[in-house]
């Protein structure tokens, strides 16, 4: 088998590529339980709101025209034709040179285009009302549709759902939503030298880090993950425990037998039950990653070095999941100073992860092995392969954890 | 009762000081289970990573002093004394003029500081080691304890745990942790003209957006929240319901009746259940906010308006639970140019909504009835009250949502 080694933009071009057409099942959720979902329809309004023109203040509904002109020396003159209070509709009509009272949040009636504040004005015994204050058309008012019209598009598919469009599903009276189905991702952990994090590590074995590691990373996109454990170097048993798990899942992890050692298969094993598209991604740290497909599902062999892992499925697996999902949500990015320079490997992307202090961005050197570092990191900066690295104080994207 | 009007950053002290000897409780979570949850005790490494010194090559174990003016033309000599696979413990140790060959990830033999590459090596058959290149102390070598160290402090009480640390916690073998109790928060939506999202809007109600709102928000942020449900502008159905959610909460929100019109009854019901600190909020939009205490929880009346209520939730409330929890996580902040000049009151503070785009905030002008604008935003920008307003291009912080 050969191994096919490819650029970080070609990683992410040949996954996209291979599940252009995968479609993710949606289902229909209560608003109580869609926060962090992604929208699966637009939400479209069929209401307008306000659902009607109101008044923003207490004072009298009028024609803004009647007014023009009016001053504390010389008031407009209108008659009162009656009240309408917050709640109520509004019943009568008002035409050129009368006025109707009206409190805040009460419905504008017909004919009036806006509001006089009732600082402005006074009452006559003889139902006079005197303006002493012109007011502009829909002075005082909001309109109808203000906020939201019929036909308008809120909240747009493939968003993900946070506080803040739960409150303008309420406003819009909808209660329930179509969802995409949640992506669910085995994640397998591979090596004879790994034992559980619950175990004693006896000489020469290390612990299963990777395992609860992407499986975090995954449920804190709002996937599903579920853990198929730790293999030995078993080609049987990794084989059929990747067939399993791509018939459960929607995509699978394996962290571990990445590389072209003679004890790694993970390459042999998904080749044999599918297809392999790449192996080996011209970026550090992370050379030593898979894509293939099992049965229709996308399958990444991870590299087993921890920060690598992560860092690759931060970057190729999770681009590839919100891609399936059709997640339209912004990747959160800021710019920033680098507070040292770095220099870097010609010919291939470089991740290097960061700490965010006062706006500046300080860059934490690591060896892939070391995951302390990591969890420090407030996010990463990607050194472009065709730059030899980043001068201090150059201008950096720093991608957000 | 007499309206007290504080300050944005008053308001912050003063619900601090009121609380500043809470405690949240803790409870030991596996690490299954701890994600999003926030650290009740710093994580202090009982074991150094990696635990011995060890091989980044294949090649030979050596002292470095040995290989010293080592070159192409004069190899330094060394002479073989077994080998070290990966995964085997050192037991012979390397003194002078010695070489172990050792694998990559194989233990470091005592005496030896350095590797030798295997392609700068050559073995004769009498057992001597030809060595062409000098290494320097400690090269080719990843020291006992260079990623974390026995006693050092690696994440610190008061951390929300994200994937990143869940990592370094499967590393050192860590599979409990003490976690903050998670903060439970009781809603209540008050008010004669709501009705819940479920039903039909008669003329003159409106619908309940703040209990869905408010919850979601307290949810994404970790948090409980218990929902109250509508109740009737009614003092003593308030009354009841309050000392409920006071009694079963850690901290309630009362939406609507926070003014201080006749029907606004919520500071007189947390003023006869326990105290009110202030009523009224320099601040724009969220004046009519209340914070008070009830059986020893905080009490809060927000406004109705919902993008009020949620401005002043996201700042004010989450602020104050954060400062209970004990929460050192990072507020995500970004300096951006503002798109458009935007004159604020003299004054008092004013939360604009931005929508960032390519580095610049873009800010949304809203009535503080409007949700629909709050759904698009990215964050928000805090004009403090000693300024009259922003220009365009001024940086500006933006609080992200």
């Amino acid at each position: 088998m050969m191994l096919n080694v490819v650029s970080f933009e070609e990683a992410k071009r040949i996954t996209e590529a291979e599940f252009s057409s995968f479609e993710i099942g949606t289902e229909k959720l209560n608003i109580s339980y869609c926060l962090g979902r992604v929208l699966a329809q637009d939400i479209v309004s069929e209401e307008n709101i306000p659902p009607f023109s109101r008044s923003t203040v207490d004072g009298y509904a009028a024609l803004s025209q009647d007014t023009f002109g009016a001053g504390e020396s010389i008031p407009a003159m209108l008659s009162l034709k009656g009240e309408i209070l917050m709640g109520e509709e509004a019943k009568t009509a008002v035409s050129s040179g009368e006025c109707i009272k009206i409190s805040t949040g009460g419905m504008l009636p017909k004919g009036a285009d806006s509001v006089v504040m009732v600082e402005h004005t006074e009452q006559m015994f003889d139902g006079t009302c005197l303006v002493f204050k012109a007011v502009s058309p829909f002075q005082n008012v909001t309109r109808k549709g203000d906020d939201v019209k019929v036909g308008q598009t809120v909240i747009k598919k493939g968003t993900k759902i946070t506080s803040r469009h739960i409150g303008i599903l309420c406003a819009l009276g909808i209660t329930q939503v179509e969802c995409a189905r949640k992506i669910r991702v085995g994640i397998i952990s591979s090596g004879d030298e790994i034992v559980s994090v619950e175990n004693e590590v006896p000489m020469g074995k290390i612990r299963d880090i990777n395992s609860h590691f992407l499986a975090a990373l995954i449920k804190e996109n709002g996937y599903d993950a579920i853990e198929y454990g730790i293999l030995k170097d078993d080609f049987d048993e990794l084989y059929s425990t990747l067939q399993k798990a791509a018939d459960e899942c929607d995509a699978v992890l394996i962290s571990g037998g990445s590389s072209a050692g003679a004890k790694d298969m993970t390459a042999a094993v998904i080749d044999k039950n599918g297809e392999v598209f790449f192996h080996g991604i011209a970026v550090k740290p992370g050379k030593p990653t898979i894509f293939g497909k099992v049965r229709g599902k996308a399958v990444f062999g991870l590299p087993g070095h921890p920060a690598a892992a992560y860092l690759i499925a931060k970057t190729v697996v999770l681009s590839l999941l919100r891609f399936c999902n059709k997640q339209a949500d912004k990747e959160l990015t800021v710019t920033a100073e680098i507070t040292e320079s770095i220099s870097s490997n010609h010919g291939r992307e470089e991740l290097v992860p960061v700490i965010l202090e006062q706006g500046k961005a300080q860059p934490l050197f690591f060896k892939s092995g070391l995951v302390s570092l990591l969890s420090s990191a407030d996010g990463f900066v990607i050194i472009p392969r065709n730059k030899e690295g980043l001068f201090t104080n150059e201008k950096v994207t720093v991608h957000l954890f």
